[in-house]
């Protein structure tokens, strides 16, 4: 069976180990959201494609979700000693070694699939991982302008450094229309019997991936189930409600479903506590299930996979 | 009084602290050898520069006698589970963050000697600290060809990685003669009331410095006091033996002296084992005076310091 998925990082990484427990023969393609790329120091940082890779090559640190396990900080603060850079992101020893190596082969000439591919000899992370595009895309955050106009920030500005407390007022996946999806990218989806969307973030994970042309028309030829990234009206992980809150979408199970929309999903994932939105009449051609959704650990997330397949088999038909 | 000094890297930086505590209200600018950087891993590596500065910042490994005190090595050691670069060359995590500052000013656009200067900025090391050019010049090391005609290699894979065991048939200097000198450095010849030659290097440390087109017709102006690096035969620190074998240059203070020649230098200072130099017909012309020359702690230094300033000044009546 070949299942190809959308990937934002610290949710996608988690159902991705679920799913591999479950469907242990599959073939698995993940398309990572590349636009929360951002460079620091010169160094070309890939958070949400490393997280999945860290995740499920053994490499990640469990506390945090992301970067790498048992870190540590000497280059980060001699940095800081110096004075450089920005001083709001987390960056360890071991973890600056995967950036360093990319930027590395990127200036090398290396498109990011390629550098990708290298890093996961390493890793050995049992699936394919593919960036959305070799092109450069960057979530920008527009935020509401007083007196001074609107102002722009890179999204791990407003993320990590604004812990998304000042109101955004759009996001721009600046460079996404020009973008083109990275080799083997449609072919995933194209030829995948089941594409999933886990329970990433709606707006700026799911979002970018769906922005590159041509990504979104391969998806919607396609039968999609996808995970809800809010039980009980509030984000699992993460702040996904801030961003949804700038794009006028609820924070409910509900309101994300509606937000893809029948032409792409096909089937919706929810928690027992908002199996209501079964009945939901904007949620009218999109089969939803409820069941228990939180990743508390493998076996509890093998079950969301379980579940995802079987609703993706019970479409199909 | 102003002093001006051509470096290398350790010995320099150990004079220059003897200098310092003898003459600590002089002027002192450090022309610095650039030839032996490398690039590792896409980062500029300035082995010459950072041991001067490290050492009079207070931030040298003394056991080394270069990089950073108390260092760590996880980035090194993720990069080689990479399998990525050379894995002859030791960086630690606290140096490396120097070279990702330096790498990411580089790639903005500033020249070396304004990056040098705003690293020196941290450091404070007393010292103008210049690099001899911002223009890339790389010491290549000519290898006597067996079967399959010669090789070059760098400098610093000669020397850190063959440990300069494999005889060398010549250096070059490449992109020297297209090299200008950074600015400020012929001012600082100039300019200067004396010019020194600590005990680096001569071929591959002071030498590179004096390829770049002006520097040494500037230094010839000056009258130059030099240090011998020889001591006994045998080099003090590094294996400037193997070097000077190289270019035909006798392992010994006599040798070296007559290799800068009269018309460079006027007066050297040579350790009491070897003040029969003072009698060798080929330093007629240079003012040789011995003392001892381990510099075995900064007040030993400063008496080395001492004696070259006194035969500079001697020398300038």
């Amino acid at each position: 069976m070949r299942i190809t998925l959308l990937a934002g990082g610290v949710g996608a990484a988690r159902f991705l180990r679920g799913l591999m427990a479950e469907a242990p023969d599959a073939q698995l393609t993940v398309i990572g959201n590349t636009a929360d790329d951002i460079t620091l120091f010169g160094l070309h940082v890939c958070p949400d494609l490393d997280t999945v890779m860290y995740t499920l090559g053994g490499g990640i640190s469990e506390e945090q979700g992301w970067g790498r396990d048992g870190d540590t900080y000497s280059v980060l603060s001699e940095l800081a000693a110096y004075g450089a850079g920005p001083d709001w992101f987390s960056l360890g020893d071991r973890d600056i070694a995967t950036h360093i190596h990319r930027t590395s082969m990127l200036a090398a000439g290396l498109p990011l699939s390629s550098v990708t591919r290298v890093l996961c000899q390493r890793w050995q992370p049992g699936v394919e991982l593919l960036p959305m595009s070799d092109d450069r895309v960057e979530t920008h955050v527009v935020l509401p302008g007083q007196g001074e106009g609107e102002r722009t920030v890179h999204f791990q500005e407003w993320w990590v450094r604004m812990h998304a407390q000042v109101p955004a007022a759009a996001f721009v996946f600046a460079g996404a229309a020009e973008a083109t999806p990275a080799p083997g990218v449609i072919e995933a989806i194209e030829n995948a019997d089941v594409v999933l969307f886990p329970p990433s973030n709606p707006v700026v994970s799911i979002g970018p991936v769906l922005a590159v042309p041509g990504i979104a028309d391969a998806v919607r030829a396609k039968t999609v189930v996808g995970v809800s990234p809010i039980i009980g009206g509030a984000p699992v992980r993460g702040m996904a409600d801030a961003c949804l809150a700038a794009i006028g979408v609820p924070a409910t199970a509900a309101g994300v479903a509606a937000h893809y929309g029948p032409e792409l999903l096909a089937g919706w994932l929810v928690d027992d506590q908002d199996k209501q939105a079964a009945d939901a009449p904007e949620l009218a051609g999109i089969a939803v299930r409820a069941l228990p959704l939180y990743m508390t650990g493998v076996p509890a997330t093998a079950a969301i996979a379980r579940a995802a397949l079987a609703l993706a088999a019970e479409l199909a038909r």
